[in-house]
């Protein structure tokens, strides 16, 4: 049971969101620029930069829908995403991505580990200055969904099956789209 | 000098905000709706809540900034503002606010560090369901904001005055409309 009374029927942060409307637009706002916009690093690579966040982070619910989602965008490769958090130096994945997920590691320990050589090693590999912009930020931000997940204390479906099913959804419809009708379900709950 | 190039003259998050409009769009409305808008947390609170995460992040920008927008709140006092970030049960603060400040520090850390006698304590303090979920994501956001500026190593402004006059600024117009004017001033910037 989470730490605080959410909305029945809604597991992770979604129980959050519908407690929270007001927050939950700007949250799911961001998400969606970040990680499903336009952008010249795929969606795929995108929500492997926040699968393996959110694996450092040890969250349960954070990496396991976000891994689906990564899956959905890269025709179902669920092996590719369990290799990238397991040693991301051993996955199938362009040298790109390898020097911006040592990036986004050192930036979910703390901002301040980044240091030149890391940034020109990835300019080194092709990477723009937006796209070393936005693998900070969406590394910085599963630091905060990570924590805002498991500390108010949401559970999390067992079933896999659940999350490849929200995983196929996001990645065809997009964040704001994908959340839009069960958020638009609750008004404003009622607070105690 | 800033890891990625920013427009001129924009310290911390701003030159990140300049860089990048389309996700400083739902980051202003976030902190907006969590640190300035309608809440029974006063935003004085809510703001030293901001700063004492931002200092357990050592993160200068924002532990200055957040500091001097809290003190605009609180009639100038940053005394108070010092001594939170120092020890914040020796400050004259409520039992809540102390018991929400015990919250976001285990958030700081670890979002699973939370634990049910934390959240019974700040119950037993009189602190309401939104008040706890929004203590949560104000400290997760924080653990986002602090990675965001330091990750991509921003300049921060020495001079104490220059926070102080923006802290006012803020304080009295909040976040989305102090940020307008000169986030309109970037249509949108040149990526490499």
């Amino acid at each position: 049971m989470a730490h605080i009374l959410t909305p029945e029927g809604f597991p992770g942060i979604r129980g959050l969101f519908a407690f929270r409307p007001e927050t939950a637009a700007p949250l799911n706002q961001l998400v969606d620029i970040l990680l499903w916009g336009p952008g010249t690093l795929t969606p795929g690579e995108r929500e492997l930069i926040a699968t393996y966040v959110s694996s450092e982070n040890d969250c349960h619910y954070c990496q396991t829908i976000h891994g689906a989602i990564a899956a959905a965008h890269l025709d179902g490769d669920e092996e590719l995403v369990r290799k990238v958090k397991l040693d991301f130096n051993d996955a199938n994945i362009s040298d790109k991505l390898k020097s911006l997920l040592v990036i986004a590691g050192k930036v979910q320990k703390s901002g301040k580990n980044v240091t030149e050589a890391d940034v020109a090693a990835a300019r080194g590999d092709g990477a723009t200055d937006q796209e070393i912009h936005d693998t900070v930020l969406i590394a910085a931000a599963f630091c905060m969904f990570n924590r805002y997940v498991d500390g108010l204390g949401t559970w999390a479906p067992e079933d896999a099956e659940w999350y490849r099913e929200r995983g196929r959804k996001v990645a065809a419809e997009g964040y704001v789209q994908a959340s839009r009708q069960y958020l638009s379900q609750f008004a404003r709950t009622e607070k105690k």
